[in-house]
Formats: C-alpha cells, structure tokens, sequence
C-alpha cells in the first residue's frame, strides 16, 4: 500500500509539474533569442521578482505584415484587392477609369505602387468599399480559402510563422493579453485573426476607413472609400493610447514601420521588451531588409540593439518557420 | 455520527445554492423592468436554453452621462472643463480672447453654449490640449477628489447610480464583458472608470481628440486641440464596429444619442436588450427629458417600446440612486 501510494503521489507530481517543464517555444531554437523571450517572461510573472508585473499590465503588441505572417512578394491585402479589382473589371471594363486600376487589374503591382497614394486608395475604393463589413469579411475569408500565394502554392493564411503563434500562446499561457497592432485594414485582419492566431476582433487594432451607419431597413455599418486612420508608423503608438489605454510591456514588429511602436513600448517605466523579427531566411522564407519596398528595415536594425531589442535572426533562431510544410 | 453527516452535507448545499438565491440587483425593486433583466440575463446564459449565448459573445455596452453617472445641470467634463479655463486664466487673463471663453471663465455655461461647437472647441483647446494623456489624467483625478457637485455637495465620481453599478457587476459575474460607449472624452473618462466601474482603459470608448506623438526625450502622447471623433449617435454604432468589432448583445443608454447604439444592438439576430434610463426622479435626482439640452430623450420614449426596449423608470424601479447617502 506505501508503494501505491507513492506512485500516485510521484504521479500527481509529475503531472503538476510537466507544464512548467514542457518547452513553450518549441520552433525556436535554443539561441540566445529564444533565453532572452522566455528570461523576460519568467522574470514578469514571477511574484517575487521585483520585475513582477501585474496580469492586466502585461499587454503585448504585436505588428501583423511580416511579424505574424508573411508579407512577400506585397501586403496579402493588396494582393486580395488587385485580385477584386481585376475580377470586378472582367465584369464592368468600365470601373478601370485610372491607369492606377488598369495596372491592378493586370496585376502589375509595380505600375500600380508607381502612382502612389492616389493609385492605392483608388483601389481600395473599388475593393473595400460600397460593401458592409460582414459581406467584406465574408468576402475575405472566400479569398483566403480559395486563393494561394504565387510562390509557395499555400494559402496565405498558411503563411502563418509556427514560432511567432507559440510565442503569441506562451504569452497569453502567461497571462498576458495579446494585441495586433497593424498598418493593416481592422476589417481585413479581423476577418481570420481569431481563427489563426486567437486574438479577437477587439484586439485587432489597424488601420481604418470610413464608414457609414445605414439604418434603412436592417442596419448595416457600410464601408466607405478613402482612409480615416493609417496605424503605421508614429500612429500605432496613438493607435495604442486610444484603443488600448495602456503602454504595453512587450512590442514585436519587423519593419521601420513598427519603430515608434517599440520605442514607445519600451521607454516605460519597469521591464520591457522590443523585438524584431529580421527576414534572413530567403531559402526557407524570404531575405530581406533595407531595399525591400515592403517591410523595409533600416532603423531598427542601426538603433534597435543599442536599445536593447532583440533582433531575431530568422536563419539562425527559428527551427522552422511555418505551421505546416509547404 | 448520521446526524451530524447530514448537516455538513445542508451547510455544504446552503454554501453552494446561495449565491444563485442571493439577490444580484438589491437596488433595484421588484418590479417588471428587474424581472426582465435577469430573465434576459438567465436565458443567455443558461447553456440547455435557445437563446444561449456563448460568453465571447456576451457584449454589453453603456453610455456614460446620465446612464452610469449624472449630467445635471451639465455634463461633468464640461465643468471640469470650465474650472480649467478659470483657473489658467486666473493665472493668465491674456487667454480670454473670445466670447466663449470668457463666458466660460465666467461660470457661464448657457453664454458659452450660446456659441456652440466652436465655443466647445475654444474650451476644450484651452483644457484639454497641450498637456501629455498621462498629465492630462492625473489632473482628472485631482479635480474629482478636489471638487464638489453643485446643488448636491457629493463629489462628482460619488454620483453613480447604485443600481447601474450592480448591473454592471451582474453582467460581469455572467460572463459579460461591458463597455462604456460614450459621447465623453476617452481619456477623461478613463482616469476614472476603472475605479469607479471596474471597466479596463481598453473598454472605453469615447470621443477622440487629435493627438501628437513626441518622440524626443521621453517619449510622450501630447494632447491636441480639436476634435477628431465624436462618439454620439451614428458614431456609437459605428465605434462599436471599429473598436469593439462584434455587435452587442446588451445595450444601455439614456438620450437620443443613444438611439442608433440601441437600434444597432437590438436589431441583430437572437436575443438582445435595449434599456433606456429614463431620469424620471426629481427628488433623488434630476427629472429631466424631451426638454432637456443634455440628455435630451424623445424619440427613445416614443420609439424604444414599440422596440421592445426596457424604459427604466428611475423613480420607480430603483430603490436608492447613490452608492452613499448624500
């Protein structure tokens, strides 16, 4: 009877402890990277550690394009415009009104970034506009199912990186809440974020057009053309006081774009943390930084180390990038 | 030995069915308007029930002046904002320099109404800009504890209604998340509602003003003059979609800037509630509607039943008003 019941206690220990043993990150590989997420997350959740951080103050942000998920060779949503323009146009010629939505409805995206702006918000007028949000989303999801990316032949929403949703679990496995802070659209990402990453629509914090409240008949919230608020740049720090009403504690992000994002994260008060995410990795996924017209990377690069962020190298860190195999 | 078995057994029932007996809205009396709420508030969550409601799901908004606090005789950011201008001007006369502004110096809210928005700008420019979130908040703070209410003497975030308070709870028990959707300030409303209401920062949403992200030294929010969203009738539904991006189920308001937040509740598929405050106790409170200029409530009362809404009669259906006596 001593010896059953010491193996029943040895397994009851065994069970409470595994979790704490289990590795939370298993894709990333056991670099420095990997010693430097998990010190900090240990060090913020451990009560008697004076870096010991409340649970409704560990708030962590996190960019969407080329953080999350892949952003080559453009923004997944502008692929899915260029892709509605064209379709519309094989129905109505005559919406191609501007040499910026021929070249989107040739799929010339070069000739359609040439036109700047103008050429982008025409596009999105033609693709994210005139429709209520839930067709739009609707809409999304149809793309996502039935549309693969140009090289890899996966669904975009394949394109997922396996090591950034373990981090984004780790951290809500810690009791921390997890955001997306992006220069995306708010109605695009909502459109799959819960499903791929567990965030919900309310912590999608994006970019965001105009919209209209129609109370004819069943109300409906109505996109409308042009753009209210682009959460890039200095904007996603003000994006984050007034949606989110709290510095975070932990900032990811991959491009200049996310500088002030880090920056403002991590010139608080107590334990922060600025991550990078730097696409090394041009065999397994792709290999760029300063030149790339998407996801250029410049200044986080020069200044990020001195301030203390973590540049992840793709190549280096990850054991492997997507969820599954391509 | 039997006997006593089958009293710890009746205390361990007594401990585990008392909280469903205890009454989770003591302030309300028992008439028809407590009676729906909770009828409302058992269907959802009763999982053999067809009206289940999963708890992500569980949405409940409310509006803030004359729905969680008072508004009489002005909304209080209004008065703050006023006690602000007399006092930089105390300092320096030389910032009077319009009509609005010196009738705000002077106590004079019906003279300052008089020049309408641009008048509210001049006044909020002068109190609400110029000055970091975090400044601005802190200075929130000092004003409640510093500043008593005109004709009832309580301080301002004393002015809560007991029963509001306990509904909020209720819901939060129930696994409702609640949301204060409200015409106010977000950040003045934010230096508040976490103590007040147990509502986190990222569960308000309000009126936005412009704001400046100043990246040198310290990095810092900076308050900027003007007005960049105003979160009162169609904008309600409409911040609700941006911010909160699912529709409610539950919706609490007061005036007609209310009316297309209930509508747009109210009007989605399953089971929803749309309750109107109505300030109908003069004794306790304010009575106050059709002919109020601030919670002005006309179409709510002549439409919100035919909707099915909850009119709530505050006279009647609520049996104390405050948290403490006055």
């Amino acid at each position: 009877m001593l010896a059953r019941y010491a193996l029943a206690a040895g397994a009851a220990l065994c069970l409470s402890v595994m979790p704490l043993l289990a590795d939370p990150l298993p894709s990333w590989r056991d670099t420095e990277a990997k010693a430097r997420i998990v010190a900090f997350v240990e060090s913020v959740t451990d009560p008697a550690s004076d870096q010991y951080v409340t649970p409704p103050d560990r708030i962590a942000v996190f960019d969407n394009d080329g953080t999350l998920w892949a952003e080559k060779p453009f923004y997944f949503q502008l692929l899915y415009a260029i892709d509605r323009v064209r379709e519309k146009a094989e129905a109505d010629p005559s919406i191609l009104n501007s040499d910026a939505l021929k070249a989107a409805a040739n799929g010339d995206v070069e000739g359609l970034l040439a036109h700047g702006k103008e050429g982008l918000l025409e596009v999105l007028a033609v693709s994210h506009s005139g429709v209520s949000v839930d067709a739009f989303q609707a809409d999304v999801r149809d793309w996502l199912e039935s549309t693969r990316h140009p090289t890899t032949g996966m669904a975009y929403n394949e394109m997922l990186y396996q090591p950034m949703l373990e981090l984004l679990a780790y951290l809500r496995d810690e009791d921390f809440s997890t955001w997306i802070v992006s220069g995306g659209g708010v109605h695009f990402i909502r459109a799959f974020a819960a499903e791929a990453y567990g965030i919900p629509p309310h912590q999608v914090v994006g970019s965001v057009g105009p919209a209209d409240y129609e109370a004819n008949g069943a109300p409906a919230i109505l996109k409308e053309p042009g753009i209210f608020f682009i959460n890039d740049k200095a904007g996603k720090p003000l994006a984050i006081d007034s949606r989110i009403g709290k510095r975070p504690i932990f900032a990811a992000g991959n491009s200049d774009g996310d500088f002030q994002m880090l920056e403002w994260t991590t010139a608080g008060d107590g334990p922060r943390f600025g991550m990078i995410v730097h696409h090394t990795d041009g065999a397994r996924e792709f290999a760029y930084d300063r030149e790339s017209p998407v996801g250029k990377l410049v200044r986080g690069l020069d200044e990020g180390p001195d301030r203390g962020w973590l540049i992840v190298d793709m190549a280096e860190d990850w054991g492997r990038v997507w969820p599954v195999s391509p």
